[in-house]
């Protein structure tokens, strides 16, 4: 999928491919699969893969000390993505399309009938501080 | 060139691409396309597109304020690029092939034979501090 849409991955990129399925044991209804590009003290850039209609369960990236919270642009590459930020009515992404998530905002994402590809970059990730709506979610 | 990639623009990104020759007048030679996609106060993403051999200038990102300067990641996603980055030796990026570059250090870069595409990820861009060595450039 990532090679359909022209995007190049090292073997040792292709080889740490991340599989998140939040813990729920339902990776194709809900999970992620993340290439993460650079993740630095200041900057993190990734390809999230989703499959068709799988979602990524609402969220929010808290401050932790001085960082106010993880910013996150994500931008469709391929596919069709629907995203869901407190306070907005529902964003839909096509390919060439992005949106910007304050840090410390709720929000979800799932992707349409294709899936799709959705390029995130953003300050630092620290998934181990992502505060998640469902409590049996483990990250 | 974008579209050979699989990278899609809006009708608006593609009316504002960037054409820089940094003031010398011979793009072909020196000079950038550039396509912003975001650049908040903490993030920054662009496409860099290259002619063959199309060279961008030493330069620096000095400090600004509380800013210790801009962090770049140059992801390499078609053709070739020669780096040049202060205290290392030429490192060639390929398709897949990344570098980071600190902040307040010089560096310049070049596409190879067919011209390249470069993914940048980075830290807030603000070119009108840039520090270039050529004291006729303007940005």
């Amino acid at each position: 999928m990532l090679a359909a849409a022209g995007i190049v991955l090292t073997a040792a990129e292709r080889a740490a491919i991340e599989v998140a399925d939040f813990g729920l044991g339902r990776l194709e209804q809900t999970g992620l699969q993340i290439v993460v590009y650079i993740n630095t003290e200041r900057v993190c850039a990734k390809e999230l893969v989703l499959f068709p209609h799988q979602t990524c369960p609402e969220h929010r990236h808290p401050p932790v000390g001085d960082d106010p919270g993880k910013e996150e642009t994500f931008r469709c590459r391929h596919g069709l993505v629907r995203l869901h930020v407190a306070g907005e009515d529902e964003i839909v992404l096509r390919p060439g399309e992005q949106w910007t998530i304050p840090p410390d905002t709720l929000h979800s994402f799932e992707a349409g009938d294709e899936g799709a590809i959705v390029s995130e970059f953003s300050t630092r990730s620290r998934d181990d501080t992502d505060v998640f709506t469902d409590p049996r979610i483990v990250r």
